[in-house]
């Protein structure tokens, strides 16, 4: 994969959401790189739902900025609660790669623990497992971030997150999602990414 | 006035609407010079109403961001139809200087106009007023751009203009405004700020 300083990337992040709430925001962020906004799109998905792959594979689907995105990324397998992403249906739906990011590593037992909640807990299980293995990273800082992805190859993968994490701890796509879905809901936005 | 590059500055834009609505939506981001996404506020204005002065004073002042910030900008004068910003007021109120940025040359004429369907028309008139002289500033692929200011000297609105200009035809802080409101509404951001 040919990867360019200014490669498109799109960065999802949910709103915060309180207790009896049915939906919450969803937004998409278009980076250049690790530099430079390019476009926004936005959405809602249902929480604790199974909308959230089908979502965002239609608001990408539909978008002008489709033909110049190269990859999709999330912070984590889970929106909106356990909202989950089905990374191999939205490569399949898309087109388009999909790295997973996560500052600490993602505690799978306890994510397993909370799906027994759910009636169909085994298929949400299964939508897990397709993200695969989870990778670790040494970012310039020397913190370690950690990753899964689908669709493309690992060391492409590497090479996508270090260079859109050239000016903070995340990839800048998904800083930008989290400050302005939680500034929409909140007013102002608090925390990091 | 002392300006770094890393300046904070707020850039307010509102988002679309249709007619019927009574409320549209206001988002101001800041940003450190024109470079760096720092964070956002979000409120909500009354179309054609006369409160944007005082509820855009108000999330600045109550703004976590408040004590770093140097500069408020804004796209014109008006928001949401013929919401005026005051700004007088808003220095008043937020010790904070003001620079209106306008791509054309503002039509006096035709906004005198437009106010005259207002009861309040000439009350509003003497708000635009208040903005003063339109100044013309040349950026640096020689296209012009036109300014108002208020609370600080023509000079620094001018480095400042340069300055969040780095990147676009327009400050950063208000490109932004621009997409992040209209993508907020639509779905999707489209055209330029």
């Amino acid at each position: 994969m040919k990867i360019k300083r200014e490669i498109r990337i799109i960065g999802f992040d949910d709103g915060p959401f309180v207790k009896g709430q049915s939906k919450t925001i969803l937004v998409g962020i278009i980076t250049r790189g690790g530099d430079w906004f390019d476009g926004m799109l936005k959405s809602e998905i249902t929480i604790d739902g199974r909308d959230a792959t089908d979502i965002i594979s239609s608001i990408i689907n539909s978008s002008k900025y489709k033909r110049e995105l190269k990859v999709i990324m999330f912070k984590g397998l889970t929106m909106a609660g356990f909202n989950l992403i089905d990374v191999e249906m939205l490569y399949r739906k898309t087109s388009l790669p999909v790295i997973i990011i996560s500052r600490k590593k993602p505690n799978m037992k306890s994510i397993g623990k909370a799906l027994l909640n759910f009636k169909d807990g085994k298929e949400r299980m299964e939508i897990i497992k397709k993200a695969g293995k989870i990778n670790k990273l040494k970012l310039k800082n020397n913190k370690n971030i950690y990753f899964q992805f689908y669709g493309l190859e690992k060391k492409d993968a590497e090479k996508i997150i270090l260079l859109t994490c050239m000016r903070s701890l995340i990839p800048e796509p998904l800083r930008l999602a989290h400050m302005i879905a939680s500034a929409f809901v909140r007013g102002e936005c608090g925390g990091r990414a």
